[in-house]
């Protein structure tokens, strides 16, 4: 029976479970997750464990959420979002979203638009009056799934 | 002597001093001046004390930045920069320039572009890797004043 092959193989209906991150993520491939984005550089254990703990500081104010595919134990996606306060809109609040990345192993799962919405409830709950991100032209579609609207323009300076 | 007519106005070589945004700025001007960018709500000195208190807490990860108009003690520009600290690019950091506005009475005196410089030169100071932002088509040309590139779509989602 092919159930009961796909079974036997773990790999039958896997659990995705979508939370924030935890320091132990390092070990379930959260960097090299993060090397399918960009360059990631070397991180000692040290340096992971230092920014984490930055981070965490902030509270709900920046969260990194993850999947895990219970099944195995791997981080299959992630995504964060950076609440900024500003004075205008009646000190109003923003969500930039920031480094999604679904694993090449785990792509057609919806995913990606599990970890939009995640952070957008976040950011809803946090009082945000929108949340923003910034892409390539590429991806315009999908978020547009996410229910997202393309407003403007990036512009970056990269420094030496 | 068209000169002495300037200096009796007090209005020749006004002094634009940059500088933090300080919590007495909201006496001048400074919410009309975010008006002209956007909604800014009613918002009572409470208000603005505790969002300055709260943004304050953040130190150099959260910088907002004022040109005054010294000879009128008028705030003449405005700018701020959120620093997001991440794990990819060696826990890399990202500055991200908000808000830019210059007072419609002082625009022509490239005021803008000394506030995107302060912002750009503050997450260069604390070791961003780049400066990102989100601007309108029609702002493209200078923003490359400013040294930046367009290199990508923002996309955003507004709570009702």
């Amino acid at each position: 029976m092919a159930e009961a092959s796909n079974s036997d193989t773990g790999k039958e209906n896997p659990t995705f479970k979508i939370r924030r991150l935890e320091i132990s993520d390092k070990r379930k491939g959260y960097m090299e997750l993060l090397g399918q984005l960009t360059v990631t550089g070397s991180l000692t254990d040290e340096e992971f464990d230092r920014r984490f703990q930055e981070i965490s500081s902030y509270g709900d104010d920046h969260l990194i959420c993850v999947i895990e595919d219970e099944s195995s134990g791997k981080i299959a996606a992630t995504g964060s979002v950076v609440i900024e306060k500003k004075f205008l809109r009646s000190c109003g609040k923003v969500g930039h979203i920031e480094d999604v990345v679904v694993d090449s192993e785990f792509r057609g799962k919806h995913l990606g638009k599990r970890v939009v919405e995640f952070l957008t409830d976040h950011s809803r709950e946090m009082g945000c009056y929108k949340v923003i991100l910034d892409c390539s032209v590429e991806k315009k579609v999908f978020y547009e799934k996410c229910g997202m609207l393309n407003r403007g323009i990036q512009m970056s300076k990269y420094f030496d």
